[in-house]
């Protein structure tokens, strides 16, 4: 097993060489504009790391670690929301986000049979962090999604290690998408799925905050790019009803708006509004959970202070819809980039699922004005 | 206000005279087939009924009435479930649906400030139906938007009777859309929005069920018609965010398929996915219900029947796929149904609300070739 | 009908002729102490008001009304939550005080059939108030429950200026218990109950803080004073279970602790652990829900303010706990207030119902040394 | 660490000799009638296993597994529910069963920092039945409470293996209580806490089900005994809220009544009820959890049925009622049952806690008239 350890380093640099972008070909969306890496790093602190696990004929999965600033997060926990869209899925760390409005560990993402691992190594990342010598209760947030089509997911080749190498992985700046991390073998749309990241910065009359996306995309629908009816053109989506459009999308926001976890909640249910627009729709087997984080210095929750009373400064509810707006729009164009970002893939028993045919979807967009002049 | 009643009877009548509606010009929404109707009417049974309180410089009112079947509701219920999008409205009657899954009124839309007269008059309407002479508990749901730019909401000039009106007024077949019932003084995407309404039909291999919507739209957001961005070209959205595109929407959903209660909520939560698809953002002001009822003959629950057991028929969790797409899109086309049907308006203090324009918008969408050959 | 107005003030006033109360005889509940009153008028600045109406043979019912403090409550909303115990009731306001976690009128308890006519009543008392000259937008808080076995329910005896009445009657100090207000008519355990109220005071090291509750008891179950098995004792339970135990409560909490919205409603789930102390089973039937509100000055929600950010300072998580043994404990004793406050009540159709026999509880009691010495 | 194998068989057996109960001492809860067992096994066709790892001087913890019938569970699935009282812990599980409905996976108790062991060992057990040979998604449930206080919980010491012995240890019957399995370190109302069990049987008349309950005692308040204030007597409680009275209950509620998945998450809320009677507060840092089964055997779930229709049988929500009691007085037996069956423990860094001293709590029972003649 220990094998493994150079090749999944080398794949997690070697994936990095970038395909163009939905934005380097002129699509834009929504009327919002992004931040200067259009990824999820735009929040000040924000850091993404992935571990991919393209090994053989059979192994296609892999870990997305998101790490919401540079402290310790179990010392320095953070507000934090999680929106269940539909629930047919394993995510760990629901109910005491919700109970206690925070997060405190880092946001993992990985496959559905590797939920264990993941929230394994969170507990070891954690518990082995200075000050925290003490802590014997630890919320992992592990999300996931099934590569079970491409990856040999029940031999659960996620390992403890890949998790906390994902961890130390992490970087701000650019993040590389498609077959990377948890997108290493997942499918939507009935092409090649993967990560995908974007990112919205409000105008600075309105607080000039950044929020941003990044998700995990593996789920089905009637693709649309830009309202843009690509699927149909392309005579490829489930018309008969009588295969499986399954499958799941994760979603991780964060902002640097001050936002409290009511009010977090709220932006995270945006979040399935932009999935809706790529033509996504929550088929019955998916897994579609949206965590949302505010990392504003102000209200991040120290674990030790000793006085029974918080000062914060939130935005009022009044003032959210704007950040609404930005994640309809984050989340759209981040399920783009990760289409954009993929690469055709051959795993498990021989399985392969092409990229999105970049070429003849340029071609309709530009039939239909999708393009800028 | 006796005066008042042959005015309103009256303009019920005269608003019938419709509008052509987004299909008469071509335009399609998604993939599945509309009913005979395109109407919510098209699940059987189901039948929707206007008051339309069009009055003096400054009523711009109504009532909308969905009922689910020909039976008094109270004795034979309906399994029925109601998601709240965004939560900032008056909806009556969410908590007990919630508890029991079933409703036992018809369904009232009106304005924010008139809810308390549609619950009276349910209570009326029921508690005066033959059997139900001993009912002392009446769960009304009401529905409602704020139609106050238009209207002179403060003067709560919907009455009791002009609910019982819209009840008794109630019919199958076509629905009048626009500026009729609850829809009468409603804004939606700063153009006059109103009641519109939709169906599908699933594939015969599928059940063949259909999912009929209504909605009463007074929301904002960034308007797309099948994703062309109609608001950018006409360069009327809310870009500088800084004035107010707050609104509602509540949207019923209807079928004749055997769906429980939970399944019904899954079907209400992608209702909002259907919104989203039109550019709405649910804004922080924004009421978004969605009421969802399986009108199933053999799922109506008596309320006589003394066996404390219930036989029921309802589809798996696996089935309710295609009526989730169904509710998306059929959602999507009413509301964009009750803009083509809406006239432009003035009402209180002058207030004018313009039309959609459809020469523009077809012009649009025909550069975007967003119109059938 | 303007008859009624000098009958419903007389009653008001007449019935405050307080019976001894449980602690009168000695009879502690729980281990923190009450406030001065032991009653959520002990929140500085909240005030109840009741309108009884008791009226001829068959009139058993009337209003209540608690209000947080001496501003308007529309331009000072308080920072609220709301949870459904369980949810067969129509309680009005959920769904906006959930999404905005605040509640912007006072707080109104009435009977089933009458939440409209309080609904109504509170927008006429919100938009009627200086400063509100705009509004058009009321979230009306009303909860209810059925008082329909001595009360000719159907008649809807309620008007909006009963509901008005109790508004302007709010005082603070003592609050009447037993059959005033919205408790004239209802039922608890099979013997009178009514409107209860009790208070905690926490500890000075813990902060200090008050928690006040108000009941208004309509439920059944096995009747338990302190744990001593009243209702097996008199032999008054539903034993074979073949008749109704159904009925309803409402409980409003108060404190001046600074918590917010998401721990008030911490806060409200306890008390339904309280109810559970008294015997209570929350039966199919019955209306469970808990309103809690902050009215520490600090976060008080001003309407006009411009700012986006509001500065707030709210009690942690980890400093929630004695609030909610506070919560628990005033629950539970204010359910046992509300059924000593009660007199037997003769109503619609000759229905009589006892009040509860304190003398034979009393010797009860004192059999299990429930009494101090 | 393969030693550690027969050691732990070894402790699964050896704490089988069951301290009396409490009902042997005569002290009966509520008013229904347990079944034969007293247990949650009298639910036909539940098992019970328990692995118990007693070892050296800080291992003090392990795992208990509870299976609803003889089948696959993966392949007949149950209706359930999870409620959650108060969600500091980290239940698995949670939103997939509220999403579907149904459980899929036994029911496995365990420590806080070993919930990832058993789900990985839920998934092993699943994936490796005949018939699953293509499963690649499995839903582990898996509740928790924190044993840090008596055991090493940062050691994780619980491995695959020994949730495995507990699933194939698993048998019908009586069922070991106290010390043992998931409750081996737990902690309850200062003194020893653990697994307890109870059951309610609700009369012919009204059906003839058994309601069954299974808890984890590990958490805090002010205990009584029926009502009986053991800890003012015993003055053992948080008198000055100083310290934790924090901790945690995992309540496992199983039926053969015929219970849709909306009606369990009832039954499942009034555990606390139950739960709330013993005194228990549901501190901030309690992760209270239910988890509610029906085993009818008419409405298990087929994995394999190719019908889009399910035919089903279940009680209506009138018929509800008794089952509520039967689950409030089970659960507060079955948590005085992990009390009278614990036995003092010392742990980790040799903290010492006591177990409940039954003689001084009988005589303070006696003085209460709480014992039977």
């Amino acid at each position: 097993m220990r094998l493994l350890i150079p090749i999944f380093l080398l794949f997690s640099i070697s994936t990095f060489s970038q395909k163009p972008r939905l934005r380097d070909y002129g699509i834009e969306v929504g009327v919002l504009k992004p931040g200067k890496h259009n990824a999820i790093t735009d929040v000040a602190g924000v850091k993404v790391g992935h571990t991919t696990l393209s090994i053989g004929d059979s192994i296609r999965t892999g870990v997305t670690a998101i790490l919401p600033h540079d402290k310790g997060v179990y010392q320095w926990k953070v507000p934090a929301a999680i929106y269940i869209g539909n629930g047919y899925g394993k995510l760990a760390g629901y109910s005491q986000v919700k109970e206690l409005g925070n997060i405190e560990t880092p946001i993992i993402l990985t496959n559905t049979l590797s939920v264990a691992a993941a929230t394994e190594a969170l507990i070891t990342h954690t518990i082995t962090q200075p000050g925290n010598e003490n802590v014997g209760s630890v919320n992992s947030v592990v999300g996931e999604t099934n590569d079970g089509y491409l990856n040999d997911i029940r031999g659960r080749h996620v390992k403890e290690e890949h998790v906390l190498a994902a961890l130390k992985n992490a970087e701000s700046g650019k993040v590389a998408e498609g077959n990377v991390g948890a997108g290493t073998g997942t499918v939507c749309f009935q092409y090649k799925g993967g990560i995908g990241t974007s990112s919205r910065v409000i105008p600075e009359n309105l607080g000039g905050y950044t929020v941003g996306v990044l998700v995990q995309t593996n789920f089905g629908g009637v693709f649309e790019l830009n309202g843009v009816p690509i699927a149909k053109e392309l005579d490829n989506y489930p018309r008969a009803y009588t295969y499986d459009v399954d499958g799941s999308c994760m979603m991780v926001v964060m902002t640097d708006a001050p936002v409290d976890a009511r009010n977090l909640e709220r932006m995270a249910k945006r979040a399935i509004m932009g999935l809706a627009k790529t033509g996504g729709i929550a088929s019955n087997g998916s897994g579609d959970y949206v965590i949302a984080v505010s990392t504003a210095k102000e209200n991040l929750i120290s674990n030790n202070s000793q006085s029974p009373i918080m000062q914060n400064s939130f935005l009022k509810n009044g003032a959210m819809t704007p950040l609404f707006l930005a994640t309809i729009e984050a989340t759209q164009e981040a399920i783009y980039n990760s289409l954009f970002g993929a690469e055709t893939t051959v795993g498990r028993d021989g399985h392969e699922i092409k990229a999105l045919p970049i070429d003849k979807v340029l071609e309709i967009m530009k039939k239909h004005e999708g393009l800028k002049e």
